[in-house]
């Protein structure tokens, strides 16, 4: 174990130890989450932009597939991309956005990259938000999926560096991928290995200047207020509370 | 026409012809929407409280009517419920609140009486949230319904007296019925008689000590900010955009 590895395990290690006494408001924690990214930026929204969230489940969170319309609820799904909608919608109602989500469950890089033409360049979005990486680890756990990290990098970087040929102008969000540690799905299996895609997601999305989501600090402050359980029914898939928790510090990547 | 009903005429002239230059962030039009309420105030919510929302379409918004669990997000539909619902567990995660969706597409207030005990008294809400009252009108221009002002008026009263009686602690909401005017199925034949069901809930409210949200105004003020058709397709359903002023203006009613 390297000292870097040794890091990530001390923090699986703190993260199931949180202690549940502070008595900071969820807004004042989602907003701390990020005090450690260094060049803190927000996005400025423009009139007609067109917002497109991407990944995997957790973006998808039961849309309806068949509805191809941007700003319905239905075909926004049950997540944190509808919920962060609903409040694009209402805060930037004279902008007249159009927000559009076309995660999909089960995805991870590659599967993007094969429907990424339809699916995010066709609707040449101003503002393109990408969550994924929880099951290009995961599945090597569980569906002998034989990607590594490795494949992870190359595969975003390659993703990122094709939208921007075709797509100069747009503007990047990247999520990091998280998981609330033992809560079901997530034991200490996933560590510290896990913790390389957050930070391949975090130097990536440097790479490329996009805003960062730190969701995995998001999840990690949040239980000072409800356990982890609240949050996330399995680790990886968010709740009501958990996909409102995440838009709320997606908005934070956004302004007027 | 009398000097009420002259006054409703305005009302609704004045509506279809509202400026829309004021530079008045959203936040701020909801809260302004308020000022017309001579007693506000707010209910201090507690910890383990279940919240419960009632009424028709506009509450039930898809909601999945097989699933009978608090807080999931499919059963708390895609409206202005299940917005305020994620809002409420995100900001009052501590609280560790339960949060139902009883609403039924097409209801009007005899309906809420026929199915109470099982949709609302056996839940035992600590909070209970209504907005019913566009069906008892709507559906006599195009239902043939028979029911009158007084039929409501009487209807939601002995409803509110019932639920008294078997909850005598229950807090409550009451929403003002609203309709956004010259859009699709809202046209002058709702005016002034519409009027007359805002005004009833309104007096109603009052009498039960009820926290009364007052969504035509609501509605009325964002048009500031884009048009009737931005915030509801028909004149009576809110678009996603509409669900989460209404979620808004609904967390006035509410603090921790």
């Amino acid at each position: 174990m390297n000292e870097k590895n040794q890091a990530s395990r001390r923090h699986f290690i703190r993260n199931t130890t949180l202690a549940t006494t502070a008595a900071l408001s969820l807004p004042s924690l989602v907003t701390s989450a990020f005090a450690a990214e260094p060049a803190r930026k927000r996005i400025s929204l423009q009139k007609e932009d067109i917002i497109l969230f991407q990944g995997d489940s957790i973006t998808d969170a039961g849309r309806k597939k068949d509805d191809a319309n941007a700003n319905a609820a239905s075909a926004l799904g049950s997540g944190y991309a509808m919920t962060a909608a609903s409040e694009l919608l209402y805060r930037y109602a004279d902008k007249n956005l159009k927000v559009y989500n076309r995660g999909i469950s089960g995805n991870k890089v590659y599967q993007l990259a094969e429907r990424w033409q339809k699916d995010c360049l066709d609707l040449k979005p101003n503002v393109l938000s990408i969550l994924i990486g929880v099951n290009d680890f995961w599945h090597t756990l569980v569906n002998n999926y034989k990607g590594t990290i490795d494949t992870y990098r190359n595969d975003l970087t390659a993703l990122l560096n094709r939208t921007k040929q075709t797509l100069p102008d747009v503007k990047l969000i990247i999520g990091e991928p998280f998981a609330v540690t033992a809560i079901k799905a997530v034991d200490e299996k996933w560590y510290p290995a896990f913790n390389d895609y957050r930070t391949a997601a975090r130097e990536i999305a440097q790479s490329f200047d996009a805003v960062f989501i730190p969701y995995q600090a998001v999840f990690d402050k949040a239980q000072q207020s409800a356990p982890g359980g609240y949050w996330t029914h399995d680790g990886v898939h968010p709740s009501l509370a958990g996909a409102r928790l995440m838009a709320h510090a997606w908005l934070e990547a956004v302004k007027g």
